[in-house]
């Protein structure tokens, strides 16, 4: 087998590859993370380097011979922009809720100082220490790791029996992860993460005191062997390929939790516990667990609780006695990530009936109150995360988010950042759909008008599209996925709330969660019929709340215990099954809808 | 530094070693187990080893060259012969008491034979084996290892949803530790451990009907570092000191594992629980815990209760899910071995009130029924072991185990094995004293009268001497010795009563453990002064309780928890403190003591 260097100029790195690697992949090899957003298919068109000063596409180009690369800083992940955001948005969102819960980090440092042993005070130096903490944290049993006690006598009386337990919440006890000498209690820090299909987003949190020192996204490694999770599934059944999806994975987590610690001067020594939501395949994947069965029927996980484990057990580079903790899932298609979101809202602690939505690369949905629940997963597919279409994007730099267009049928645009517009991402797409329909260029049954004289209005191979800008276009076929996925939301909402028997009107809260959060115009989002024509005050964006569920229990262990009530009192609902959920599909594939009675405030 | 090669001819072995090793250091490292009941003091003659075919002791012999050694069968350990008149020994104690405690094995097999997940029957892959197992063991929380978790859809589909897990017990709750395809039910063994200063106990157990299905004992290997306690803990403040203690016990209780499972053909794979009982210093070497501070007054371990663990943590070669489990100790001097006694006689179970007197190394004693415990550790020393002693030696081949003395002062020996006597052993002392008694040749001080015209009685250098036979004597200063381990123990016996304000008649049941267990007289004991004068009938031997004790545990959780009951409800009495025990020491420094009142059926 042939092998080429590659060299990357501005990055000054050199990797040797076999003949056919592609360019992404020798990036990636090498540390520098090239955009990849579309998983390699070339679609997204993120991955743009330099070869020989002409423009090609990273992952569409197979290395022939020894290459000089030049990767343009554009090319390189965007992640401090995205965590910028994502950190206004998300601590936003938390603070509403910051006392829902006891302030009782799931690790904690208590400092002790034991009277030092005498011939009538002759307790044992583990019970020494067990009664000190004991004595500011009330738990009847307090264990602790083989390890910690070989030295302990010696850490004890080195340090005048004046020491810092580091305990972690197991279950109902206690475990007393590690003894310090002297008073460390200030340096005690953990890590909230949620691990999305689509992006990894990682929190620093300082463990005394609450406060966000730091989020950082970035997209999950893992797209270079799949975009979604079913090809990620697949690609895991291949040998070795479930060991690169972790690495992938790991290499996220561990990249963010360095950067962070960094950012801070924070020694990973002093990180102590991190706690994870995601969906399940995410969470099987982490942990290295086959997920074979999650994609053949009847789409069995291996568990939807994963215990608290040592981080270093999952590869995880923090204090090696610190542990990791997971949100548990309510089934495969509703994970820790819900889960958590639940936790983040408040809908399991409220009389008031409410809803979550949570709109990523599916679509899952829960109602209820403190006394049920029901959950169910729309099969909405990526549309609203831009993937999938003629001209889709993230939510990211150059994005068209918001639109209008005139009376001569020009769009005009606003975009992530203001600058050159690259595509349109989810809320763009709601926009443009809104103006389309509202200028007739669409009718109800999404088809384009082609009678309306417009330069706008193309005719192709496929059939019709309309220019959005330069080359950016929305076609037919991206106005049917669109609609699949609008349809797929919204009946997911009718069919629960005609489980239970209830009104829309009795939803007193509707949370909008996922990707596209704070860009979305609910306005017209009522108005294509993805969201039901509530009273628009009961809504509320509270944007990554996985993210912030797992940060809620990282801070208190009654959050956690109560993520472990809620997974198992949320009952999962079926879709396929339930009777009358074709037809109210069926009915939702217009805009708005059929039954215009159900959207009273809308006038097209 | 010289090196030379020496080469044990009958054992084909050869072994490099640094000029100044001694021999029996040389043999131990090169795999040949002589004898070192002494600790290498060259105490027990037990080395005997030829070189140029002159007998030397090899721990006495220091190499200055390349060396032929043969080492006879007669200096290699005697395993099998002790482990026999153990196991006899071991059983008939347990078998009494054996429905005394539940039938629970800390480790169980469950088979499982799940439904095959449909869309209606969704349960995840581990809840369906939870469900099996509570179906079978009703246990709230069911929790397992991450490991475990990796290839468990793969297993429960490519065996039918058939399986055996393996369960262990843990706190309140039951951890899988292994899942495995098929019905393996039958395929569940365990091993009971008492690791003794001088000698370390094993025994391999079916755990699914309570066979004893072999026994073993050998001299604890760290005598190769000191004799008692105190010494090796010396010896483990010098760098890697502890590392070496620990590798010789890790090499003994290794060693029996595979033997046994050898014996039996049973894989160590098979083998998933092993129960240890020690006294406090045996517990922390074998766990490589640093034991400096039980020297040390206030003399503080660092833990009485060591968690269960899995037996790779401690280098305990069964199957590596497998799990260790410890007796828990009441204080520095009433260890886990005491606890294990008191469950092996059940004095904590019993309404009547009861004495459980251990002589070993020490003595420790412990007096109560199932209100309230007792312990106290008398500072007997280990004369009773044979230690110490111008003759002395273990209860082994050779040993003077009876006695008796005719009326022109000759001894008639009984020796154990029936061969030469090589020395004397604890029974056989208590049997001499007596009958120097009897014959007057010790007055009730304990002094040789030299006014008898015998040739057995006989003044040396350092005072007068008994022959017993050939040049196996009894000096004024074994005697001064024997005196005061027996007041020791004798004078702890009634300072216990004394603390309760109970007369000696009030005790229904004396049970007497140990190592010279089966051998001792009785009628002897009380005699001396060793044991009170009882009705005898309320004396009862129970051998190696603390053997018998982890076995219990092992077959019972019942048991284990009753153990973790037993180690709170002990109180322990530092006799040192007791304002009237040195008063009563100094009285019973008599045969049988100065005050023949207490000892009414003894005539002399």
């Amino acid at each position: 087998m042939k092998e080429f260097t590659i060299n990357f100029t501005a990055q000054k790195k050199k990797i040797k590859v076999a003949q056919g690697t592609d360019l992404l992949t020798a990036a990636i090899k090498s540390g520098i993370m090239v955009h990849a957003a579309c998983g390699g298919s070339g679609l997204c068109g993120k991955c743009k380097v330099f070869v020989n000063k002409k423009e090609v596409l990273a992952c569409q180009t197979i290395v022939e011979s020894g290459l000089d690369v030049n990767v343009p800083k554009e090319s390189l992940e965007i992640r401090a922009k995205l965590a910028h955001e994502s950190e206004e948005f998300t601590k936003g969102v938390v603070l509403k809720r910051e006392d829902a819960f006891n302030f009782s980090p799931l690790v904690r440092k208590i400092y002790v100082e034991s009277p030092k042993p005498t011939q009538d005070d002759n307790l044992s130096d583990l019970d020494r220490i067990c009664t000190g903490v004991s004595h500011k944290l009330n738990n009847v049993h307090i264990s602790t790791n083989l390890s910690n006690l070989k030295h302990l006598s010696e850490i004890l009386r080195g340090s005048d029996f004046k020491v810092t337990a580091t305990v972690a919440y197991k279950d109902d006890a206690l475990d007393i992860i590690t003894v310090e000498p002297g008073d460390t209690t200030k340096a005690n820090y953990g890590f909230a993460f949620d691990i999305g299909t689509t992006t990894v987003a990682g929190q620093l949190i300082d463990l005394n005191n609450k406060n966000i020192l730091g989020t950082r996204i970035a997209f999950n490694k893992q797209a270079l062997y799949g975009s979604d999770v079913i090809t990620r599934i697949i690609y895991a059944s291949n040998s070795e390929g479930l060991d690169k999806l972790n690495e992938a994975v790991l290499d996220n987590i561990n990249e963010i939790i360095l950067d962070l610690s960094g950012a801070e001067s924070i020694a990973l020594s002093d990180v102590y516990c991190i706690v994870f939501a995601g969906n399940m395949t995410m969470m099987h994947l982490l942990l290295k667990v086959d997920p074979t069965n999650i994609r053949k029927a009847p789409y069995i996980p291996t568990t939807l609780v994963f215990e608290t484990i040592h981080a270093p057990e999952a590869g995880i580079e923090i204090n090696p006695r610190g542990i990791a903790a997971f949100l548990p899932g309510v089934t495969t298609y509703v994970g820790g990530d819900i889960v958590s979101g639940v936790i983040a809202c408040g809908l399991a602690e409220s009389d008031e009936l409410s809803l979550l939505i949570d709109i990523g690369t599916n679509g899952e949905i829960v109602l209820g109150n403190k006394e049920w629940m029901i959950g169910a997963a729309a099969s909405a597919g990526p549309a609203f995360e831009g993937s999938g279409l003629e001209c889709g994007m993230k939510a990211v730099k150059g994005a068209i988010q918001r639109a209008e267009i005139d009376k001569d049928l020009n769009a005009r645009v606003v975009t992530i950042g203001d600058g050159k517009p690259k595509g349109i991402c989810g809320s763009g797409y709601i926009d443009l759909l809104c103006q389309m329909l509202k200028r007739g260029v669409i009718g109800k049954n999404g088809k384009i008008n082609s009678d309306l004289k417009s330069g706008n209005i193309r005719k192709t191979e496929v059939g019709y599209e309309f220019v959005v800008a330069g080359n950016i276009v929305i076609t037919e076929d991206d106005i049917e996925n669109l609609k699949r996925s609008k349809g797929a939301i919204y009946s997911a909402i009718i069919a629960l709330l005609n489980k239970v028997e209830k009104p829309l009107g009795d939803i007193r809260k509707i949370y909008i969660a996922g990707g596209f959060g704070n860009y979305l115009n609910i306005e017209n989002a009522v108005l294509i019929g993805l969201l039901p024509d509530a009273d628009r005050s009961r809504y509320e964006f509270i944007g990554n709340s996985s993210l912030a569920g797992a940060r809620m229990s990282l801070l208190s262990r009654d959050a956690f215990m109560k993520a472990h009530e809620i997974y198992k009192n949320i009952t999962y609902v079926d879709l396929g099954s339930e009777p009358n959920y074709m037809d109210e599909y069926v009915a939702s594939l217009f805009f708005p809808h059929t039954d215009l009675g159900r959207f009273p405030s809308v006038r097209l």
